[in-house]
């Protein structure tokens, strides 16, 4: 008989959820930006694929499957012509939440995946995902970011 | 003969350049975002139509006529289920250029338009923007905002 093995993980996957980064989501519409305060000093833009603004501009709730949310997050700088302005430094974290609700359905039908120069973080800071979600925004689908007006 | 008049100006459209508020712009790609200091305040995301983005992507300068560039801008306001986050609340401006280089020849190929509910702001305005605009990123093609990494 055909030896069986564990499938290798996918190196481009989350841990824990297996989300990948999708492909194209920088030209996805914006949903919202936001601001992080110290001590991450983050400039964010949730962004959001055809299926999530759908979601957004019908008011949906909960997320139908198939809705990916994205954030992304730079540290931000002052800018360099016009001091009152601060733009976005560095890249940070590229952030997903995939929704699939048999998939995912011990996560609120969630998966989650942050990602660092396009490389999933580690095991232990998917351990957090849903438990801060799912305190916070329960409530919401698990989703923070509101459509900006 | 008949008789001739001036047009009546469009209500709609700012006052100098006759610049309106493009459809469709919030389905816009992004370009960046970025924080307005005190006393303003705001939150802003620059967005693009289908030409601006690709001079961005290509480092196409002068922008190409067509180009337009919609800026969006609110109060921030703390989130109420995360205190570190801060979120767009009321939106305050939508600001717009549009670049065709012989219509808004003596304004470095730019129209500039400020609406505010959705309804252009006074001449007087309009009287600042290619000044500050000119005097601080001419060598950028009278744009400041880059493409956030
Ligand atoms: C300590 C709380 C906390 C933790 C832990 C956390 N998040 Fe979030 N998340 C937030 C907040 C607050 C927002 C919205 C505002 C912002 O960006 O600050 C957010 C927004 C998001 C968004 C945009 C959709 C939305 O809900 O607004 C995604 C995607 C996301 N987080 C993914 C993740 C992933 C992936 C992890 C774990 C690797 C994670 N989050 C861990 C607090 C948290
Ligand atoms: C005192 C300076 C100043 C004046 C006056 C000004 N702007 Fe700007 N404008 C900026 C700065 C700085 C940015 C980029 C960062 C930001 O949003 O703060 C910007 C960005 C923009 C953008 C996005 C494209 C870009 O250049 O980054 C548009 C569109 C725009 N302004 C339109 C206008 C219009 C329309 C007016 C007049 C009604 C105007 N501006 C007047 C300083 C100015």
């Amino acid at each position: 008989a055909k030896e069986t093995r564990a499938a290798a993980p996918d190196p481009q996957a989350s841990p824990i959820y297996g989300v990948t980064l999708p492909k194209g989501y920088r030209q996805w519409q914006l949903i919202a930006p936001a601001i992080e305060a110290e001590p991450l000093n983050e400039l964010r833009v949730v962004l959001g694929n055809t299926k999530a603004i759908k979601a957004y501009d019908q008011g949906t709730l909960p997320f139908p499957d198939g809705t990916v949310l994205v954030k992304l997050a730079w540290k931000h700088v002052q800018s360099p012509e016009f001091a009152p302005a601060s733009i976005p430094g560095a890249a940070t974290t590229v952030q997903v939440m995939v929704k699939d609700s048999k998939k995912y359905a011990a996560t609120g039908g969630w998966g989650f995946g942050r990602f660092i120069d396009g490389k999933p973080a580690d095991l232990a800071q998917h351990q957090t995902c849903f438990a801060c979600h799912q305190s916070l925004v329960k409530n919401h689908d698990y989703v923070f970011t509101r459509l900006a007006p």
